[in-house]
This record gives structure tokens, sequence and C-alpha cells, in this order.
């Protein structure tokens, strides 16, 4: 197998920083060189140096030509509900008339109408919609996905849209990484009474979670840790079960409400929390004590119309690495576009671009424990690569809304490739 | 020339309403209507009807399948300061570092480096760059597209701005609006004294304006009139003598600052005012007692990382009519996509979905003297139109940051056409 050089780019980001923070590629520094290209080998990244220095060192290497555009790792999108029925776009609209998060789940919108919708939907249909949406995604120079189960509820719906990631899995060159999510609601049919409720938590336990590490469906496992949705007790025993059945963790936590949820991720370790638009001054404090990574999904305020983001700012200067990712999921965050989350990263979480970048990079790659295989170019990477039509990498945030993605490459394949070309 | 029939459209939204308010249509009703076609015959709407009734009175059709797509107007994007050279990708990172827009201006970037760069910049480069953008810009479903000049600020630079959209009108299928903004910042060579600053705003009284209404350059002409910018009376010397000359009025106004802007747009009866996040009370009852569109560019604030956005509900509680536009340029609002202002018009400024829509349709028509001729699926419309790849008009806000437009036509002409068709 040849060698491939990927050439003529006006910058490559290699998000291998110059310095190396506590945990990782420190955020300030997303590695921006001109001058150089990357050889690949094997799939994997074999170096970044001169051109020259690698045409000598690969004579047979088949080269990419980068057309001048802005070659990045892979953008990782670390937190994704991609599997679902219809859209819910009716209900943007009442939320524009005023109804919040909360009265639209009471009226039975919210997550309970995707979970009847699911489960009404069969496995085939399921998977056809699944495909369409994450290749839109993969358009915007997404490598990694995420992807969560959690509008199934029942142990057969559950399994059914894991089944679907895992068939999209191997239908796409998309690196998608099966999170087990049937904490994401109390199912309605678990409502009447503490016993019922007790018993939802007791079949995610003794159930759902045995059968899908049985199955081998899930890399995580994830609760939705709010008032009014999961508690931190309930969030501590699904995921204390989960961790026993060689799940890693991640946890939705204090997205609308402080409800200790960043302090539960810390003390079990979890590798994501994710949200945080609402995390408390002990919250940041324990998550700047551990190892979580703290995954920002600034689109989903943006989307509900709420004025308050995640202090970013924040866990950058606590030391705590923060993940951006889209939440694409069909009622609070309907977007697949990578970039305009990093646009959001910068004009309303007040990141600098490198940030920003690593963000979507490296630390999304360590919020899916895949910090040592990619989000970097670097020796020993895997070539997952994103190509922009772009001079400069502090364009990507800015052409706010568009798509400048030309081609992705996973493990050194193509995985998605624009019409359009760089320009 | 033979009839064109557009057949299988999940919907048509002809935004021709079902009731006319004082100013023309109703917001609150984009006229969604299922189970019909739309006739077009010689570039103008002939007739919106089942297709049975289309197919029996246009028998020689020549039928374009919608794909079960939704069929709208051609959006209007009624604000755009589309001829510019670089773009300015580094203000982003300074504002998130917290230096505010003023103080960027101070230090000799906003516009003043735009206006170096154009003036800098030959007339053909410039040409080239405009119509890339403007041809990314339509791939979002804009059919008509006001561009300012304004980068310029002499009359040399200011008529090959103007020059150069006047020859993309020609080269695109896109109808475009062209506006004199002369008056978009104070030059920094006349910012020594009163008495330069004086000559400047006598330079575009005397000079400009009258060779730009000679050269039958532009349609509108429009001033910044901000605090620290041009103040109400030089706004209203300018735009009187834009009035003298036969130009349209618009103006920017209390963007950042209440000055008085909206009071000055309604009392010279300006086909527009623009931005209006600091619009006082005395401003919206201006706006209210007269005929001036209220245009709201919610993008801008929100690539500002503004919380502040227009009071766009208090706008349509008056009988304002409100329009949306993207006002794409290279400082505070780099977006060509359309719908994602649509988005936040939902989400930040609490409209409806028929009412935004109508704002990116209907009432942008309005902005640009156009209502009776563009905005509507009605007879005797031009056929402006732009397909969708979505089921429901409600998804067009909904799946946010995307591009779901397919193909859009004028004069019933195809414009655009993406490579992707409807799914």
């Amino acid at each position: 197998m040849s060698a491939l050089l990927f050439v003529n780019a006006e910058q490559v980001v290699t998000c291998a920083g110059a310095g190396r923070g506590r945990r990782g590629v420190e955020m300030a520094d997303a590695g921006v060189r001109s001058g150089v290209g990357v050889a690949v080998t094997s799939g994997a990244i074999a170096a970044v140096d001169s051109v020259a220095e690698l045409r000598g060192r690969f004579p047979d290497a088949r080269e990419i030509d980068c057309g001048r555009g802005v070659l990045t790792p892979g953008l990782v999108d670390s937190h994704t509900h991609g599997v679902f029925g219809r859209p819910r776009a009716d209900e943007q609209e009442m939320r524009a008339a005023g109804l919040d998060y909360m009265e639209i789940a009471r009226r039975g919108g919210g997550i309970h109408a995707s979970v009847r919708d699911l489960r009404a939907t069969d496995e085939e249909r399921l998977f056809a919609l699944t495909l369409v949406r994450l290749r839109r995604l993969a358009s915007y120079g997404t490598t990694t996905v995420e992807v969560k189960s959690g509008y199934g509820l029942t142990l057969d719906d559950e399994l059914k849209a894991l089944r679907v990631i895992a068939r999209a899995a191997r239908e796409l060159p998309l690196r998608l990484v099966p999170t087990f999510l049937g904490a994401h609601e109390i199912p309605l049919e678990h409502r009447e009474s503490a016993a019922s409720r007790r018993a939802y938590v007791e079949l995610i336990v003794n159930e759902m979670i045995p059968a899908v590490a049985a199955a081998r469906l899930a890399t995580f496992a994830d609760v939705f840790c709010e008032t009014g949705v999961y508690t931190v007790e309930e969030s501590r025993t699904i995921l204390d079960a989960a961790r026993g059945s060689g799940l890693g963790l991640k946890l939705h936590a204090d997205e609308l409400t402080s409800s200790g949820g960043a302090e539960l991720a810390a003390s079990i370790r979890a590798t994501s929390a994710d949200h945080l638009a609402a995390v408390s001054d002990a919250g940041i404090a324990a998550l700047a004590a551990g190892s979580t990574v703290a995954t920002l999904l600034p689109g989903t305020m943006l989307f509900l119309g709420k004025p308050k983001q995640a202090p970013a700012r924040r866990f950058i200067e606590a030391g705590v690495p923060v993940a951006l990712a889209t939440d694409f999921n069909p009622g609070t965050s309907p977007t697949q576009n990578l970039a305009l989350i990093l646009t959001l990263g910068v004009s309303q979480l007040r990141l600098s671009v490198s940030e920003a970048v690593v963000a979507a990079t490296v630390n999304g790659a360590a919020a899916l424990g895949l910090a040592g295989e990619i989000g970097q170019i670097a020796p020993g990477y895997s070539a997952d690569l994103a190509l922009f039509d772009i001079r400069d990498v502090r364009e990507l945030p800015y052409w706010y809304g568009d798509n400048r993605c030309v081609a992705t490459f996973v493990r050194g394949k193509p995985c998605y490739t624009s019409n359009l070309g760089v320009s």
C-alpha cells in the first residue's frame, strides 16, 4: 500500500499544539503550520514536514492536491442523538410563543414525542433516515460522530436504535461511537408512582445495560441528570451499573438547572459531562480536580432561545478540557453543521479560534476516549482529515452557516467529497 | 413560450396570506397550501390551483416535479454589503477577547480595514470575488439580493463597487438591487476637523449622489446613522439629496445606540430602516405611524456576541412590517445563509414561522420597493421561486445551519440548482 501525500495546503492545522497542558494539548495553540505537507501510510499519519522532505522520504507516494485550502483533523462531534424518526419542527414555534422545554414536555411534546415516534418506526425506515442524516452531518467536515440511543426507552426499542447505529457504522466510512441512553427520560408508562419509576431504573440496570453490553452495541452509557428527569442518585446507580458492565460513562449534566450533575460526573470519573450551561461553582471546581471533559453545546442554547450559555472561559481558566459538539437531535438542536458550533464557540462562548478548533478535534476525541487515536495530525494518529475551502483556519468559524468543507478522509480513505472542490 | 407547471410540491407557501393588513400581507399567515400546483407563463405566476385544474388550463405546459418538497417565493435578502475584498476573520477573535465594535474601529479595523482593502483591489478581482459570493448566497434559496457599496468612500471607489454590482447583475440570473452607501463611515482622511468631515458630506451630496444617479448605478441610497458615525442631521442632509436625485431611501438606524435613526427614517419616509436593535419607544411609534419597513438583522447581533436583539414582537404588535436579512458583510455578519436568519428570527426574535417567512419574502420585497413584483406566489407576480428539500415549511428554520434548497427560479428560469435534488 503506497503512501499518500497531502500537498499544497495553505495551512495544516495539526491540533498537536506546541505545548501540552496537564491533560493533553494546550487549547490555546491549535498548531497551525504553513508550508508543510502530510504523509499517510497504512491509514495513519506518518509525518508532517516540508513537501520536499516528504517527497524524498516517500518517493512513490500518491499526491492529493489541497488546492491552497486548510487541512485539519477530521472534526469530532462527540454528542449527538442522531437516530430518530420525524423532525419536531412544531416545537420551535411553541417555544417562540413562550412555552418552555419543561412545559412542552408536560404537554406530551419534547423527548416523549420522539419516543412514541421511534417506537412506531420500523428498523429499516429508521436506518434509512439515520444514514441520510449522518451523511449530511459528514458533509460539514465531521469524521467521528458519537450517536446516542434514548428515544426507545424499552429494551427492544433501545436495542433497535443501537442496532441502527451499528449498521450505519458498517455502511458509512464515518467513525461512529455508540452510546446507550436508556436514561434519557422517564418513560410515560413509568410515571404513575415512585415504584413504577424505580422499576424503570431497575430495568435499565438489570436488563438493558447487560443486554447492550453483551451485544457490544455501545461504548458508553449516558444519563440525562436534570431536575424533573433523573436525580443525581438515580444517575449514579445507572452509571455504576454501566461501569460494571464495561461501558464508559457520560452524563447530561446541569443543562437547565444546577442539580449537582458536574459534581457527579467528576466523582464517577465520567469521560465527559455534557451541556453544563447551569453548572455551579462547585461543579466547575469538581471537574477541575478530575479528568472529565466538559462538552459544551452552544447550538442548543441558541436554538432554545436561551440567553445563558455554559461558562466556557471559566472551564478553560480552571484547566478543564472543553469540547464542542452539535447535540444534533430533533427537539432542541437540529443542526448537523459542526462548523457553525465553532462560530458559536467564538461568538457566544468567547473561545479563541484555536480553542474552538481544539475543542472540536483533540478534546472531542478525549470526550470519546479516543485521544490517542484521532483528533490530531501527528505521527501515529489515524489519518482522519478534513479539507476546507478557506485560506486561514480563522475562516472556519467566520463564514457562519456556510459549509466550506470539500473533502474528508477516515483512516486515509475518502469519506466525504463535495461536488464543488476548492475554489 | 409554453407554460411551466410546478407539480408534486408537498406545500406551496404562497406568502399571499389570507387577509391583508394595513400595509400588505398579514405576517401571521404565510398562506401555506397543500395539493396545489403553480402555473407560470412568460416568467410570471399565472395561477395557483389544483394540478388537475392547471393541467386542463395549460395542456401543453412543461412540468417540473417538486419531488414532495416545499415551494416558496424566492427568498429576498434586502440588506447585504456583498462587494468586498478580504474576509476580516481576525476581528471575530478580537471581539471574543473582549474588544467591542467601536474599539476595533478605533484601532483601524472594522469598516476602515475593508475600505483600505477595496481601494487597493482592482475592479476585475472585486468582480470575481463578488460573483463567487453571490452565487453561494443564491444557493440558500435567495433570488433577490440588495447589495450596497460603502467600502470605497471616494467617488471613484464607490463607482467601482457599484459597477461591480451592475456587472454581476448582468452576469448572474439573480435579481440584484444596488444601493449607494457612500455614507457608510467617515473616511479616515476626513476626520482631522469638523470642516474636513463636512467636506466629505458635501462630496457625497454634490458629487457622489449626482454621479451615481446619472449613471443609474443605484436604486437606493443608505446612510449609517449611529453614534460615532453619521449624525441624524448629516443623515437627513444626505438622504434629502438622494431623494432629489431620484434615489429611494434606506437607513442603518439604531444598531448599537438609540440615536433617533428610526424617527428620521419615518420622517423622511425611507423605504426601510435597518438593524434597530437599540430602537427607542419613540422610534417604534414613529415607524408605526409611517410606512417604513423595519429590516432586522439578527445574525449580526449573534456574530457580534451581543445579547440584545431588535424588539421584533413590539414592531409586529405596533403594525410595523418586519423584514429579515443576512447583513452579509466581512466584518459583522459573514453569512450567506438566509434560512439561518429565519432560524434566528424564530429562536431569537420570537417570530412564528409564518412571520419569519413573510419577513424574508413579502416584506423583504417591500423593503426594496418591489412589493408588487416579487415575494408572493400569486397571479401577476414574477415567477421567482425556491424549492426546498423539506416536507413542511416549518423545517426551513428548523434544520439550522443547513442548506435544504435544491433549486431556485427567477422569472421562471433556473437560477440555482443543487447537485443533490430532493431526497
